[in-house]
């Protein structure tokens, strides 16, 4: 669900602040953490259509590293991500607010909030959610760090690798840069 | 957060039934997903003290196996777990209804919807949630499963190893039998 672009929030906005990485804090309210500045490491035409698409990085507030957590908004007609499935990162999602549309391999599922729902590594069952509605709409995604993931995306020439550094590189199918 | 004893829902729901496991769902919604039947693998006399706990094991439900993810709910009175701090497990929660009081090493924060909390593995610093007020508290929990993890509970003469198999082992602090 875009976790693939989870960055340390800690160490950016310590770098931008010039200030030194700040102790973890004991617990925060979500909806009052400072949205990530960095829309999408999507290269572009793909980056546009996020758009809409606001992330609350939650996990890294409080030096999680084994797993990503985001409290990610989408505005009317945005996208969750590109439809994708990773090779080794599990994923999961829970509705807060709204009725995005999840769509799979199988087709079309409504979503409403205090729904849930979880995206196996390695099925090949690409997935995202589409907000259809005129309202917004609000969830938690969840999504691990296993070393080696990569994704793919059955209905763009995009595909991404997580290197050893943690940082995942887009190229298209063929491997050629944008 | 109690996920230490996270099981295969799945599975287990098959091994009653007598039935094939059944293949994962697109979506639930995850009130109406059944509570799970074993509600804590603590030795007495800790298992006691979780009573009034109810987890709704969510992420297994759609076969994660690299963090669990559950929906859990503490009626008054109750505690989420005995306080414990993990050596491998990164662990998360996000509040959806009620007004728990999250105690650390720090000490006492009160909790509302919307606010979360993060418990970094390695830190030392113990957790738990403890429900004072009158009302139900509803929260999501998530854990992931590095392997070679163990908890310390420093008000508690309990430790916990997690083995190879992913079965967790009780014992009191100086390794003998519960």
């Amino acid at each position: 669900m875009g976790l693939n672009d989870l960055g340390s929030y800690e160490r950016r906005i310590a770098e931008e602040t010039a200030m030194e990485p700040h102790v973890s804090p004991t617990a925060v309210h979500a909806p009052d953490v400072p949205p990530r500045l960095k829309a999408t490491n999507y290269p572009e035409p793909f980056a546009s259509r996020v758009a809409g698409r606001e992330k609350r990085v939650l996990g890294d507030l409080f030096g999680l590293t084994n797993f990503g957590v985001n409290l990610t908004r989408l505005r009317p007609g945005a996208i969750s991500a590109l439809r994708h499935a990773h090779s080794k990162q599990d994923e999961f999602i829970y509705v807060l607010d709204g009725h995005p549309v999840l769509v799979t391999n199988l087709g079309e599922t409504k979503l409403e909030p205090g729904m849930c729902a979880g995206f196996r590594a390695g099925t090949g069952d690409a997935h995202h959610l589409v907000n259809c509605s005129e309202e917004d709409v609000l969830y938690l995604e969840v999504g691990d760090r296993t070393a080696g993931d990569n994704a793919v995306y059955p209905d763009d020439d995009l595909r991404v690798m997580r290197g050893e550094d943690g940082k995942w590189s887009y190229t298209r199918k063929d491997g050629s840069a944008y």
